[in-house]
């Protein structure tokens, strides 16, 4: 089981992809700096390098921070946009997506629903051992987290909190009323 | 010189193309009702059929409404995702993207930025003339209201209201810190 954790946001978009293969292993992680580019490429770079890190590190699913608040409007219009890419990529490599939010990730990782950022880094390094870089960006770190999450909430599932986005690949297309 | 106009939406989106060949021309109008699907398998829907409305009727611009505003926080987020398709669509087929806000819309097709949704019919029907099917659906006739604001403020530039979102096709990849 190979998991893609995606922490998705307006400049910096943070992934990290963790194995389950009896322990846990570090595969990759690392950040997309997408902020310096505006609209329409901006999007693009977020979604190429999540199909590449999809494409070269084979996950079978992706789990993605779902927040439910943002400073104003503006920046949870930006914050759908990068989010958007994370559910592009998985729907267009058929896999799956689990969404959980900031304090579903801590309470898995730290146990504590309100860790802070030192704690939950702390204990992403404990739990995947010495093959983690220590340089990590914290973006990258945080996806990390995110994906063990998933992993965790996956041996152990809790069908209330574990939110499985649905997938209909085979539902007729949506097209209604096109009017040449 | 032919437009896209998307009105994006979080269950209806609608798209309308219209062509300016001395006067202006109704191409299609339609919409994408995506609502019945969920997560990714929504967002896929709403890009799929962007991209086969840009490939069979070749669009030189995409013209997209920017809202500012949301009922709330959720409801931004899913707006920014239908909106990221048309962004991402416009990247992946080279599309200029320009971005207008509901008033600007009624603006420039009603000549009064708080015109309503009959007025801005009205005016979209008699502007294309009789190519318009008289059943359309209002998604529909606002995209093409959106398309028809590009045609208008790109033949009398105002610097100060057209926003054009940057591409940068030609930029260096935005991965940075990737670490196996």
């Amino acid at each position: 089981m190979r998991v893609l954790g995606v922490d998705p946001g307006n400049a910096v978009t943070g992934f990290g992809v963790v194995e389950r293969r009896g322990e846990l292993h570090y595969v990759i992680a690392g950040t997309i700096r997408a902020g310096v580019l505006r609209g329409p490429a901006r999007l693009a770079a977020i979604y190429r390098n999540l199909i590449e890190v999809i494409d070269a590190h084979a996950p079978h699913a992706i789990s993605l921070e779902r927040s439910f608040v943002a400073v104003n409007i503006q920046s949870a219009f930006k914050l759908g946009e990068a989010r958007a890419m994370a559910m592009l990529a998985a729907a267009h490599r058929g896999l799956e997506l689990f969404e959980y939010t900031p304090t579903d990730v801590k309470l898995s990782i730290a146990g504590y629903g309100r860790a802070d950022k030192r704690q939950v880094k702390e204990m992403v390094h404990r739990t995947l051992g010495v093959g983690v870089p220590d340089d990590l960006a914290e973006d990258a770190t945080d996806a990390l987290a995110i994906s063990l999450c998933h992993i965790f909430r996956a041996k152990m599932p809790r069908p209330s909190t574990v939110r499985k986005a649905f997938l209909h690949p085979a539902r007729p297309r949506a097209i209604v009323g096109a009017k040449p």
